[in-house]
């Protein structure tokens, strides 16, 4: 980071304004301002997240005014609770305000953000109940409170509004609306002062691209964290783990890091965070076996602290008031009970090898987290403990392994505002195929990674079409935790599961890119169609329909883009679903290609597709270059040289960038990396492709590039 | 009142603890004990309601020592929020927390209370989320706070728990429980501070008799709010009731009201509250006709007010920030909103004669009632006006017939605690007949009434059925307000409809004296099996499975009697749901017969009936005695003088008491009511009734007795 801007952010972020003037809004970075209202409390999601900022690429994004009239923005204490005002116009649309598994667009809704499993309802209670939204207008606003917020996002008329809705008599007017138009986003924080941030765009892209930049930018994970991750059945000892990586081995089916499971623990549910002894005796010799069969393993806890636990009598009083399930709820805000867990995980997993966590149980269930009512000794009221615990568990645990300058990539039931930069994909227990690929889309707004994990399935085909999902998401994972289930278990359809599986592999240098833009960009790797520069998807899908004197939100729910999203730079990914031959699929401007094939399909026009079972709809846009390697069953270490096939497609020149680096530890930020600059340009009527490597030691596509023009002239 | 108590209870009320001390438990009435903690703020849910204690009555009850170990009592201000603990043991179940519709035990859930329509869950968000609970050992609580409360009715674990569970390891232990067992309920209240009561017991029934004595005993209704009810379609005129009243006549139907819909007023949903001059021209006439015709005028609104309603300009001033509808929403905390109100509907509706409203919408949907951030020209907070809307609108109204000596009988879609004297009856849009008895059985713990109301059907068995059971509910309605569905839908079934409507009819000293107790013991006229005195009902559905060590509410919810309850003094109703012919009735202690042969049933047994379509099933206890009237359309009027059939079951004396008074005015307030001693002795072999009458120019059903022993010897 630039040392002056640096300063420069240090010195702003130190002013905090408890004047109740809701004008004063101060820049604090490159298009992003704060303003601060009441008593700002010690507590807050970002500064439990602790990113720092990315001034330098947020310079690098085109200079913006401050996007919203101040003036229709209210920001005030009354009664001792933060009430928030900003204005909406009529076309506006807002994404955001959470994980949702079912919705896009939020307009017109109500949620109260809370930490909790996912129940079923898009009402804001989830995984991660992000405070941010970003308006089809092109900006975004963030408010950095770690409590339970009512969002009203277009749906609080006041009397004296600006922009008021029709009056209507129900007893004549047919088209009475039960919810009238609303001119604001409205918010209650329960506390007596929070800040709040608005970013600029002037796109919603980069309105994220802001969100994501001043956390820190995205995470990019180790190479190893895009491979496939199996998870075991919960009682599996070291030899059934190795034996099931032999089975791996002998499907010819990619895996590179393996789930264990609960059993690891001498008691779990709470848990120990000790070895158990007779499942497996030599931890440290199962994870060296492991790794001399290329598979990393990832180790399953709740945070929980069993009585059993050797750590239990000195967490006990560095613990809230209330158990989860007899465990101790360590009070992670204290260093001293960050310290002793540190100490513990380090000597007992991570110096023996362990890759990584899944932090499970850090989100919900009311019925078993600790109450509302609970007490911690650093004075952290139990609401702002639920709505920071999994910032904090990703926190500690994160900088552990960054500490050994390796990069861990694992798995999260609860994240919040603040986690771009967390090496953590989020996942829950729900299962509904489609309503994890809303998630999916979802989370490309809020600065989290979902995985559409799969688990089981009842036929072929929805096996079939979950694991090309899955394949097509920050982390391809089968969670076989419960049943035990396998890639190939359905025989019928093992060849294509493990097609999919490998194209994936094949895809690494694509993706990774991907990463490293959101990383250095704030990109999300993949992401909602909404997030397509320079065209407006809302407006193209809600046609000439839009009564705006009457319930838009309605016209605008039934008209959302579902079920497809943009994956890096050229891609679109369009999964099938169970019982589906046909789908429809929205390009959005230019001309796009099918993957496979490179045929031409269609140029900014809703078409039908009816892929084969065998594949995952992908399509490339014109000029859209993707390059790939050869298909292989564990991602490439770091000194592997590799031969690179760079594909194009469509007819026209294009330009991309391919970056690399040693793809296991943090040297990148020390300039151990390589951005590749790939070029088509056409000569007389033939397409050449061209590469331009910066820092070619950090780069390892140096064998052979092998150009593939996809697309017939 | 005794003037002494009277001077007591004020003296008493008057003293507020503001102390943390949670052991300063002050009697305020006989068995009931109050703490104060924190700042007690202006607004809570009793300070709405208004009601007075009747403790007279109170002290007819039992001596009871306070019920609670003080020293495991906790009531604490932590960090600006009221925190509240109150001990469990092992066997307790809790019921009440307000107005549940799948669910009776209430230990081991969470509720979040707050006034709301019911979404589908028993989360706490419903029309009358009441905080206040009954425990199987013989106690109540209740929280007299106008917040959201969050309560954890036995599922928060402290580390310290006095009582705490067993320590499962989830690896090894198939039992190992989700939700292991709690030893407290505690309670969140986002207020700085709170009142709380204990209510004695020693029973169940005794504890929720001093909770509606407390406040002010239950509502008397006015005689007709006994008999049938129709609400007609939405845009009906004048001419159209009058109609469907002859329709009544000509079908033989009973009816005493009749619901006036939102077309009534000149614009609606917001409402003015103005006639529509178009559909009702003279609405003077109009009642004045309806009453030449026996039948009185029940009107709909909500209390909104449109900006087309001549109070506007001086009620604007007077509201919240926000609109419903467009609608004003009234500060009915300001005297001068409610003196308004009252100049506006004394002269435009009851000096016209009309007897009643229908009080729509004030519970919620958060997607058109006023928001959280709302704010009210008195201070009061957008969410103290929420927990108290319902009740403010239930007591104005109230007072308003009251001052005119009249009593009314109406509807309302929410309530709190504090509401047991008001003359309403919760209703809502929710339609599962069986989650609807559910709700019937529940409103007993909370001092409300509810109506399983009817509106439409699939089939005729449906619409029988569900006719069946709202005859025996505190209100027999025929909601058609969209539909316009007549009793005679399905021709098929109407003598049976006919037949069960005027069996209510004939009820009405039986059940007229139920609501006399309720007035004047607290005894809920509809009430569940659990608050039948001096019987276990728990333990015995629970049989030998609980194991303590376990999961225990999982237990209890499996075990439930449900859709069962009791109606007065001797009977018990058991209602029938469509495609069932059979269903098992629980029997508590002693012989029970069968109210229409008088046929010996069972005794503390649980039976098995297969009643004919045309029969709900009723039973009476042993000794029970069962006044009633011949079978007629209206009810009587205060001057009309009765014959009278009292009917006894089973072999054994019995005694028992019938009310009467004028059946419309207050002036039972003043002496003009009259008790009558029923008494069955046994005279030989032969069984001999008697009746005395007390105040007999109170007294109705002089003309003749007819004593009907209906069980053989």
């Amino acid at each position: 980071m630039n040392p002056f801007f640096r300063i420069l952010f240090i010195f702003l972020s130190g002013l905090s304004f408890h004047a109740l003037d809701a004008q004063e809004w101060t820049r604090v970075a490159p298009g992003i301002w704060k303003a601060s209202v009441g008593a700002i409390p010690d507590i807050s999601l970002l500064r439990a997240a602790g990113a720092e900022p990315n001034l330098e690429a947020l310079e690098q994004l085109p200079e913006v005014e401050f996007p919203l009239p101040t003036d229709r923005i209210s920001l005030e204490v009354i009664d001792g609770q933060v009430h928030l005002r900003f204005p909406l116009e009529r076309e506006e649309e807002l994404y955001g305000l959470g994980l949702q598994f079912k919705t896009h667009n939020q307009r017109g809704r109500i949620m109260e953000l809370h930490v909790d499993h996912y129940g079923g309802a898009d009402n804001g209670r989830t995984h991660a109940p992000v405070p941010f939204y970003v308006s089809t207008a092109g900006y975004g606003v963030l408010v950095d409170a770690a409590r339970y917020l009512t969002v009203y996002a277009g749906t609080a008329i006041r009397v004296e509004a600006d922009d008021p809705p029709l009056l209507q008599d129900r007893n004549t007017d047919k088209q009475w609306a039960a919810q009238p138009y609303s001119d604001a986003v409205e918010i209650l924080v329960p506390a007596a002062g929070t800040e709040v941030y608005i970013f600029g765009g002037p796109s919603m892209l980069k309105a994220v691209q802001r969100y994501n930049l001043f956390n820190g930018g995205g995470c990019l994970p180790p190479k190893w964290g895009l491979g496939f991750t199996q998870r075991v059945p919960t009682l599996y000892s070291d030899s059934d783990i190795l034996q099931e990586v032999a089975d791996f081995a002998d499907h010819d089916f990619p895996l590179d890091f393996i789930g264990v499971e609960p059993g690891w623990h001498s008691m779990a549910y709470p848990c120990t965070f000790e070895w158990d002894e007779g499942r497996f005796p030599d931890p440290k010799g199962f994870l060296e076996k492991l790794r001399e069969r290329g598979v990393r393993a990832n180790l399953w806890l709740n945070p929980y602290l069993s009585p059993r636990g050797s750590m239990y009598p000195e967490i006990k009083p560095l613990s809230g008031s209330h158990t989860v399930w007899n465990g101790l709820v360590p009070d992670f805000t204290l260093e001293k009970a960050r310290q002793l867990y540190k100490d513990h995980f380090t000597e007992h997993h991570i110096d023996l090898g362990v890759s990584g966590y899944k932090i499970d149980e850090v989100d919900g269930y009311d019925r078993w987290v600790w109450p509302d009512v609970a007490t911690f000794p650093s004075g952290t009221s139990a609401e702002e403990m639920r709505q920071i615990y999994g910032l904090m568990v990703q926190r500690m645990t994160a900088d552990w392994f960054r500490e050994k300058n390796r990069r861990t990539y694992g798995l999260v039931r609860a994240s919040n505002a603040g986690a771009s930069s967390f090496p953590y994909v989020v996942y829950n227990d729900y299962y509904s195929h489609k309503d994890f690929i809303t998630a999916l889309i979802n989370s490309s707004f809020i600065g989290v990674l979902w995985t559409p994990e799969v688990r089981a399935s009842k036929t072929s085909e929805e096996w079939l079409r979950r694991m090309q999902s899955v394949c097509f998401s920050p982390m391809a994972m089968l969670n076989a935790w419960a049943d035990g289930t396998k890639p190939w278990t359905f025989p019928e359809v093992e060849d294509e599961v493990r097609a999919v599986a490998q194209l994936r592999m094949r895809l690494l240098p694509y993706l990774y890119t991907a990463f490293a833009r959101y990383r250095s960009e704030g990109i999300p790797p993949f992401r909602a169609m909404q997030l397509w520069e320079n065209s407006d998807f809302r407006s193209e899908q809600r046609g000439g329909n839009l009564s705006s004197d009457r319930n838009p939100y309605g016209e605008y729910a039934s008209k959302e883009i579902r079920y497809q999203y943009l994956m890096g730079d050229a891609m679109l990914v369009a999964p099938m679903f169970e019982g589906e031959e046909s789908r429809s699929v929205v390009l959005p401007p230019g001309k796009w290609y099918d993957f496979y094939t490179g045929a031409y399909v269609g140029a900014g026009e809703v078409i039908t597709v009816t892929p084969g079972l065998d594949q995952i709809p992908l399509f490339v846009r014109d000029g859209g270059i993707v390059p790939m390697i050869a298909s292989r069953n564990q991602m490439p270490g770091p000194d592997e040289i590799l031969p690179l096939e760079i594909r194009h497609y469509g007819q026209s020149p294009g330009s991309s960038r391919l970056y690399d680096d040693d793809g296991t530890t943090f040297d990148y930020e020390r300039g151990a990396f390589s951005w590749a600059d790939l070029r088509v340009k056409r000569q007389g009527n033939q397409l050449r492709g061209s590469m331009r490597i910066d820092n070619p030691e950090f780069f390892h596509y140096r064998e052979a590039v092998n150009w593939v023009f996809m697309t017939r002239p």
